[in-house]
Formats: structure tokens, sequence, C-alpha cells
């Protein structure tokens, strides 16, 4: 053991963090998840503890100790090498064993290295949040969006989940259309659909009452977990709707950075899927924008090809495909992380 | 002392509660101000708190006791006579020492009669949340918006705010037009702007990145502090083109409540003032909608009415006058609560 150099790239993802482990040939041999890994959403601590998990899973399941680790690249949103939490994350690192480099990269970058080794091309990510980006020699040099729950992420999951939101509250206070949302989002919150036009105070039903009172005492990006009920509603047409102007802000954010033709590798669930929101963002990118498309599960394998970029194995299509074969094979083989599309969430 | 029967009439707002004690015939005799009793915005537990606070405050003010107290109506968002918090400001209050009879209004009928004693008419607020109402026999018949600043909100402070946000990261970003309010808002968060263009991570000036870091630092309702950089930027076509769609926005507020033609009360810093989000708002209402249009710095006067007929006494024009008139005079004399306008807030 220890005799040649293992590497871990991990992905700090919204909902869930992904570790790789790696060896210099490209071959995934371990794997590890932990929890939410977004410095900004779940904050830093919580991120760092994430990492942390996810690394010693990996290493855990591949038989492999903390000191065989001679490079560690953590793909977290807007963290940096001089940030806050770098320091923090490289002591606690260091008190799980590891003694070797860590690095820090973009999780968006992540991504686009899951979909494609081509070192120019974009990405767009619809997930909870959402955002678009432009890689030149193997960089972000352009980025759209991506400004959280609060200023942006037009398109994302939150940003469905919302419009849902207010579309039901619309319905229900007789100021816009009839939606078939209604009732399904009142019963995804508890609300009883009996009598949900009966009246209330200030002459407003109390089922609106209940349903604002609800939302207010949820966390605001919970607001995502309504962007499913869209998408089982893709016959309705106020659903049909938000799913449409979902598409066309993620084309738009992506026509921000677009330049020369490239590989568009596609993340999150948002996009993932053909659909209405897939409709209507080609419609509204057009043809001959971006060579071909690649819908990736998450940042996991670009994370790790990341981390062997950093120990010195530039990144290359034969190096991508050897490692996400072996990284599924891995994954597959531990019970406690189904495929993504399997569990039915979107997000 | 006690001989006659004393009222106490509180207002919770977003910002200030205030408390109005008045003698049957409508005199002020007794005035109290204390943080912010909002339960929806500040939670249950600090808005019955400060109502506590103030009606101590105005009782103590008057010389008098609260024993000598026989009605208090709190004027509160949301709050019923059997929502959570009723119950625990009954008992707090009879610890202060009050055994009389506890009501319940909305703090926006308070502004309503605060404003005029017509038992039919309309209340547009905008402060830092907005909301419309229809007033028929005295009581709230028909209410629009006031759904809170992450579900509606159109035309609050909050929401221009908001938008001020929006535009600056747009202006940073090259996304959208240059704007004057850019230097503002940098300068208001504490952003050096020298060199606000200079480029940092992924593509994107390092004022971006500072900016937006600054704002998911605070809560989201402090949005609503940047609302008085558009209104110091009128001359600015991106601050312009945003007060005139909040103005715009309160109108179709209040057309969604019109019926017969009746008095207008406004309440909160946004519309309160001449300049474009006022004449937006009138532009887009029409002439002939509304009757008079009465602006009102808050619901103190109106707490005290309601609290006045809770305890029997009718609301009439010249109680209305009369009330106004005393509390006025009790609260010069209170150098704790300065006018609203002096303050230059807006909120």
């Amino acid at each position: 053991m220890g005799h040649d150099m293992l590497m871990v790239g991990v992905d700090g993802g919204g909902t869930a963090t992904r570790a790789v482990l790696t060896t210099r040939d490209g071959s995934g041999i371990g794997y590890g998840v932990a929890g939410r890994g977004n410095p900004i959403s779940a904050g830093v601590e919580q991120a760092i503890d994430a990492v942390r998990e996810a690394v010693r899973a990996a290493v855990a399941s591949s038989g492999r100790a903390m000191s065989d680790v001679s490079v560690i690249v953590a793909c977290l949103a807007g963290q940096t090498a001089s940030g806050a939490g770098a320091e923090l994350l490289r002591v606690r690192l260091g008190e799980d064993g590891f003694s070797g480099t860590l690095g820090f990269e973009s999780d968006l970058l992540a991504t686009y290295f899951s979909g494609t080794a081509a070192d120019s091309g974009y990405a767009v990510v619809s997930g909870t949040g959402a955002c678009a980006i432009r890689v030149e020699g193997g960089r972000i040099v352009a980025t759209a969006d991506g400004l959280g729950w609060l200023l942006g992420d037009r398109g994302s999951g939150y940003w469905i989940g919302q419009r849902v939101a207010k579309a039901v509250i619309r319905d229900l206070d007789d100021a816009g259309p009839a939606t078939g949302l209604t009732p399904l989002l009142l019963e995804a919150v508890g609300i009883d659909p009996f009598g949900i036009r009966s009246p209330g105070a200030e002459g407003r039903p109390v089922a609106l009452e209940q349903l604002v009172a609800a939302l207010y005492a949820r966390a605001p990006i919970v607001l995502s977990s309504f962007a499913p009920l869209a998408f089982r509603s893709v016959d309705d047409p106020v659903a049909a709707d938000i799913l449409r102007r979902a598409g066309e802000h993620l084309a738009d954010s992506l026509v921000a950075v677009l330049a020369d033709r490239g590989p568009l590798v596609i993340g999150g669930g948002v996009l993932s899927r053909p659909g209405p929101v897939r409709a209507a963002f080609h419609r509204r990118l057009g043809d001959g924008a971006v060579r071909e498309v690649v819908p990736v599960d998450d940042g996991a394998v670009g994370a790790g090809l990341l981390a062997m970029r950093a120990g010195g194995c530039p990144i290359a299509q034969d190096r991508l495909g050897r490692l996400a074969e072996t990284v599924a094979h891995v994954r597959r083989s531990l019970v406690h992380d189904p495929p993504p599309r399997a569990s039915g969430a979107i997000l």
C-alpha cells in the first residue's frame, strides 16, 4: 500500500457531497457520499464537514488510508484557496491524517468535466440553483447568473418552485387562472384541500392564509422542493408556462456567455430530461450554437479529473471514459448512494 | 383615578409598535413606542413583547395605572383572537396588571382608520411590505397582495430594494445598463467602489462577488433598506424605472379590490410623498376611482379608534379629529418618538 499516488476529487453539491478516489491512470477505486456541501447555501462549516465525511468514506470504501492520498481537490461553490474555509478545511483534513496538497476548484467546473474532457465548452447547471459557464483552456472564463435564490438563479428548481407557489396563491386569491397545481401544493404542505375556497378573514379563503403561513414557516430555499409538482403537471397550462419560461431563462444565461461553438454539459435535474423545459431551452437557443449536449448526473467524475489534473495528469477523453466507467462500478456496489434518476428526485 | 374607562389601541408595525391611551370621549392622554411588532416578520414572541412594552409606556406616560385600562385592542398583521399569540398576550398583559378585555384587529385597518372615519373605503400600505384593502361596514372585506417579501409585496420597500440590488448586479455583470445606483449600493454595504470593474474569479468583477456575498450575509428583508437609494436617484433611468413599476404594482393591487368610490388612505413611506411612485400610481389608477387621498404616518390613531369601538364608542369623524389632535400633542411631548418624516426614513 501507499506505493502509488492516490487523488480525491470532491463535488460539494446543494443536496449531497460526493468524493471520488482515483489512481494516476484514472481508475476510480473509492467513492463516498455526505450531506449538503455548498458553502453558500449550507454554510462554510457544514460544507467542510460534508467534504471531510465524503473523503473519509471514499478512502474507507477502497480499504486504503488517508495517508496514501497525496492530492485532494474540493470543488465548492464560491470557495477559493484563500477563502474563509480553506485553512479550516486544511486543518481538519490534517487531523484525519492527510498530509498532501489541498486544492480548490469551482463545483461548476467539476460538472463540466463530468461530461467532457474538451478544454473549451459550456455548462448549464440547473438544480436548486442555476448557472451557465464558458470554459476556455480548462478554466471558467465567463459566468452568467448563479446569483442564488434571492438575487437570481432564474430557471432553477427554486425559481420554478417559487413560481408554483405564486401561481397557486393567485388561483386561491382569484387573482389568476385556476391551476391543477393548487391541490398538489396544498397536499404537499399538508393542508386539507377539502373546502379550499371557504372564506376566512379579510376577504380571503382559509386555505390561502394557511398556505402563506406554511410557506413562511419553512426556509425560503425549500420552495425548490415544489418544482417537481410542475413537472408532474405538464398538461396544466399554468405549469407548462412556468416550465417554458424556466427553459428560456436557462437559454438566456447560456447565450450570455456564448462565444465559439463547443460541447454543452447539462447538470442538475431541471434540464436533464426531455420535456417542456428542455424543449423551450433548445427552441430559444436555436440550432448550431453548441456542438453536442451531454447531460451528467453530478460533478463527481469531473472532480476526480480535476484532482488528477492537480496531481499532474492532464485531463483527456480516455481518462474521463475510464474514470466514469470505474466510478459507476464502485458506485453501484455501494447501497447508500442509489443513482440520482432512480430516486425520482429532480434536484 | 380609575373612575372613567380607559382604552389602549396598539399598532404593531414592521419597524415600530405604537400604543395610544384614550378616554371615552376620544382624548389621547398617553402614548408609547416599542420595537418591531409584526408577528409575521418579527415573530410572535417579539411582537408580544413589543405590544406589552408600548402599552406600559403609554400608560406610564399618562400617570395612570394598568388597572385603569378596561380595553386593549392589538392591531397586528395576521393575528386573530384565536391565534397562537393571543392567549400568551392575554397572560402577559395580566401579569402587567391588566384585567379588562383584549381584542385583535388588523394593522391595516388601524392604518385605514388613522386617515378616515368613513365605514367604507380603501387603504394602500407600502412600507417594508405592500397591501391594498377594501373596507365595508368598518371591516376589511377584500385584500390584495400583502403576501410578504418571499411571495408578493409588489411595489413595497422590499420589492424596490431587491430591484435595486438586481439592477446593480446586472450593471457590474455587464448584463444590463450602467446605473448610478451602483456606487450608492456598494457604498451602502461597505464595498470600496474604487476599481469596481477589476476582474476576479470566473470572469466576473471582484465587486460583484463581494456584493453578492454581502447581500447573502444579511437577512433577506434587509434589502428593503436599499429602497431609499432609488428615491435618491430619481434622475437615473434605471432607478426611475424601478420606482415607476412600484407605483404601477401598487395601483394594480388597489384595482384588484376596488368597488364603489370611497376615500383612499395611504400608509407607509413608499407612496406617502410626491414623486415617481406616486405619479405612476395615479397615472395607472386613473381619475375618479377614489374620492380623496389621505396619507397617514402610521396606524396609531386608528388603533386608538378601534380600541374605542371595542369599548362601545362608534368610530366617527369628530372622534378621529379629536384623537389625532390630542395624540399629536402627547407625541410631540415625548422626545423618544420624533415624527417619522423628520427622520428621513422612508419605511
